[in-house]
């Protein structure tokens, strides 16, 4: 059985895994903690980069010959399959690990049995140790392989009244340098961002991370009509672009995707299908009020990021545009996960999730 | 000079002036630590309510003779003149206390010049110590002793995006109640409530504190016309209500103003003198949208109290109408003085304050 000390060694694996945030997808992050047979700490590690050694790998090098007899904790069950490394879970086998304790297991067909197999060799397997804290660190990926589409988050900057911009349409600057600098570390944390026509012709936004940091992220346009000007910003060289037009739109752009048309502009289930064909695990939503509603609408949004400045405009455009509630009992209802103050500003993280507590193995 | 251990005691003493939030009006909150010659704490007091005894009587009276060579920490400056009670500044002088600790200089002419006596009669006395501390807790009484009109706070609950209802105007219950519960608490603090009589026509509210505690806050209506149905709630028995009406305006209530016609509705200025003469130190505005934005337009906002629901609605009434913002430059910009979460909502208090740094003595 799980006691203190196994939880203890699961939550640095948990700390260890989210090091790979941003360069990991599309696989997930993982962590893992070797500890010998009289209980010492021998080798950590975590999932770098895809393409790089596994966690458990990386954990097994660092541990040598202690891992003999000793325990493996892991954010997520070891792979059994041969990818681009070899089967993690043979490689505990090999090492002589005689017990590995699980946060979540992999939901992922392909990749899954690593349990089983290590049972068939006579390791002791326990799983379910920590597993909604493994799982809300790996919340992209699992709903990316469990729900085959990317994970959402909506983010937006607005007064505390809810407004993102004047009565002019002026909206430089409502939050602090702090919160921006903070954005473009959530763009970087994800494989694409999205924005509106309604906003690229508005804004001119470049939708890239500055400074730049690892793999840039896909830029997506939503663009029934293939209105995205040739100069816009959004189409430079700094990261590649997506444009998503209506069928029959003709458009001269070397990456485009046609989708059917639905209530309120593009199909976004397609879109996001599409997305999760080229490996984004995790999309982040940047504006405006309009798209964003829409994928309220759909129920497709699975966090949302707020930056509130404490500044009242009283009118002017709202952040959030319509999202299918008539009355109130249809209200979106999110609970929060984050609140913390952000240069003069607050940083808000909310879920549409139940209460913690009915939570199950961080699936939500 | 002050060192830290005047801090650790004004501090205290700033602690204890707090217990008189709610029922010293139209008196300030006051606190007193003696501590006898030997630096030992001898005895302690607050002024508790209006017409009752001044803290530094209190703390004298738990102090006895061991005031005698003492020090007396006060957080506002001794009153010099003999009201509903004698000076102070004599209770001192004629209890022997050797030093006097005081935060915040007494701006009412009436009432000061009680460390000059002191001082005239061999008292070493000491100002500013924890000035701004003190200043904030009796931000209310200084705001109307120095500005001749009550401290104003404007109440709002909202979702995430700033909105106060849904598009079919329903709007219970946007917050939790725990939030609710400390809107009650908010309106036991104040003088008197307010509302607009869109608010009044819309949502029929009663505007009392429940459980009642205390004297009931006086409730005023914004009604230029006279509007206000004679069966509205906030004319029940409940707590007294003051009807605001234009010049001219024939109503028949027993208490009802009659102000000149200013752009956007009733004269805001002339209301607030009317209520700084009726001894209303602190007024709790509490909606509408309009009414809000009149009084932020107006510059006449000390502090904002929001309650935000993790809840997203996109559509339905702003929770702030019309501010006089044409243009980002000149958004109303405050600092955030309180983030506390409350139930599943978030409260957050907010002043239009220049940063704390360039504060002084508690004076914004
Ligand atoms: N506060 C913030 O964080 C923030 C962030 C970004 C932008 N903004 C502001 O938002 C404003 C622009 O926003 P907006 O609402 O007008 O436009 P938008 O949301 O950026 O874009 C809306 C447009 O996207 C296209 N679209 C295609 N498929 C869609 C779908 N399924 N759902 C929704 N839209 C779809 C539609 O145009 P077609 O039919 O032509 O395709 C639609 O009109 C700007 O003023 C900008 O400053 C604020
Ligand atoms: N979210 C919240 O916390 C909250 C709180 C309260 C109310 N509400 C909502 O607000 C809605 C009603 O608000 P509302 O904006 O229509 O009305 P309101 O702000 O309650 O009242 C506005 C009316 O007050 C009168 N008034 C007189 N002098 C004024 C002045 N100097 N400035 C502004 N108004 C003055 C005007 O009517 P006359 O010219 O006839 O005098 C004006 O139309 C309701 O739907 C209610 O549910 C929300």
């Amino acid at each position: 059985m799980a006691d203190q000390t196994d939880i203890t060694h699961m939550r640095r694996a948990v700390a260890l895994a989210a090091l790979g945030l941003g360069t990991t997808s599309p696989n997930p992050v993982v962590g893992c903690v070797i500890v010998d047979a009289a209980g010492e700490p021998a080798g950590e590690g975590f999932h770098e980069y895809a393409g790089g050694p596994h966690a458990e790998v990386n954990a097994l090098r660092a541990a040598g010959d202690r891992a003999r007899g000793g325990t493996a904790y892991v954010t997520l069950e070891p792979c059994d399959h041969t990818g681009r490394t070899g089967p993690c879970s043979q490689a505990l086998i090999e090492a002589g690990v005689a017990r590995v304790v699980l946060a979540v297991a992999d939901p992922n067909p392909v990749a899954s049995g690593g349990a089983d197999r290590l049972r068939r060799h006579g390791v002791r397997v326990e799983t379910g140790v920590l597993a909604e804290e493994a799982g809300d660190g790996n919340a992209a990926w699992l709903t990316w392989t469990r729900l085959g589409r990317p994970y959402v988050t909506w983010k937006f900057a607005a007064t505390l009244d809810g407004r993102s911009a004047a009565e002019d349409g002026t909206s430089k600057w409502i939050t602090s340098p702090e919160a921006r600098a903070d954005v473009h570390r959530l763009r970087a944390e994800h494989d694409a961002i999205l924005a509106g026509i309604g906003t690229v012709l508005a804004d001119d936004p470049q939708l890239t991370v500055r400074p730049p940091r690892g793999r840039p992220p896909l830029r997506v346009v939503l663009d029934s009509d293939g209105r995205t000007p040739p100069h816009a910003r959004v189409l430079d060289s700094a990261a590649p672009t997506l444009i998503a037009v209506a069928e029959g739109t003709e458009i001269s752009h070397p990456d485009v995707v046609r989708l059917p048309r639905a209530d309120g502009g593009l199909d976004l289930t397609a879109l996001l299908a599409e997305l999760s064909r080229r490996q984004v695990v995790s999309l982040l939503i940047e504006g405006g009020p309009v798209v964003a509603g829409s994928f309220l609408r759909a129920g497709l949004v699975d966090r949302v990021v707020g930056y509130l400045a404490p500044a009242l405009l009283g009118s002017g455009p709202a952040a959030l545009g319509p999202a299918g509630v008539p009355t109130i009992t249809e209200t979106h209802r999110l609970t929060f996960d984050e609140i913390s103050p952000i240069g003069p500003d607050l940083r808000l993280v909310a879920r549409p999730a139940p209460p913690k507590e009915t939570r199950v193995h961080g699936n939500r």
